[in-house]
């Protein structure tokens, strides 16, 4: 599958889970590694006018399920992926509409990932997420662990 | 407050917020130190039929939350709270409606954390919550540290 068609079949994806629609989780795009989702403030606003915590860590967890997804589908593999664990640290709070993005963590190697997904049919990867303020600083970090099992 | 006005009023609280609402989030009850919420598969399901983790994160973090305005209200003390970090591992899915509940994590304390609120304006402390699985089992734990700051 091809990056474009990946993104759109990832957009797809979100879209067809209730909680993931509600929240009106869009697909940016994927460079330098890393990809990027928003959404925006008004679904996800918390009593204090600010973005509500549980979206943030939704919307990190999602980049970085999707992260994965895409690398599998560049390479057509089929396979399920899930979230093993996540440590989240809220920064600052975000008055703004969320952006997340999420790449690999360092030390970490695609190839790896899929060399071991092949022969085991298991593997599992560490990946990096945040959400950013405005001004480009950070407001929430997540570093997860996703692990995929090849299907059929 | 008493008990079961504070307990109702967590409930108003949670559905003002919308990405909540769109949760379905219901507050059970507070015993034995716990607070209880709950939450529809339905509107918390995944791609995989199974409960999806941001949902699951964020009723812990409810959870949570809901815990540390419970013991405000219970002492008629106003101050705003913060989830400051979280550590979440995931460990079996969920293939049926959420049930969280969080309580104080070991060697914390009510009466130091309401005592530091009182002296210095900020105080914060430690929780644990957890998702169970029909059968009584875990599905996912979370640990997490959050903040008062006296409003005022």
């Amino acid at each position: 599958m091809d990056g474009q068609a990946a993104l759109r079949s990832l957009q797809h994806e979100y879209a067809g889970m209730p909680p993931v629609a509600a929240m009106q989780v869009r697909v940016g795009d994927y460079r330098d590694g890393q990809l990027w989702l928003s959404a925006p403030l008004a679904a996800n606003v918390n009593d204090k006018g600010t973005a509500f915590g549980g979206s943030l860590t939704s919307l990190m967890t999602l980049a970085g399920w999707g992260l994965v997804a895409l690398q599998l589908r560049r390479a057509d593999i089929d396979a399920e992926i899930y979230v093993a664990d996540s440590q989240i640290r809220y920064l600052a709070p975000l008055r703004d509409d969320l952006h997340a993005s999420a790449g690999l963590e360092d030390g970490q190697s695609w190839d790896e990932f899929l060399r071991t997904l092949a022969q085991r049919g298991r593997a599992r990867v560490q990946v990096r997420a945040q959400v950013t303020l405005p001004g480009g600083d950070v407001a929430t970090t997540m570093t997860g662990r996703f692990v995929a099992l090849a299907k059929g």
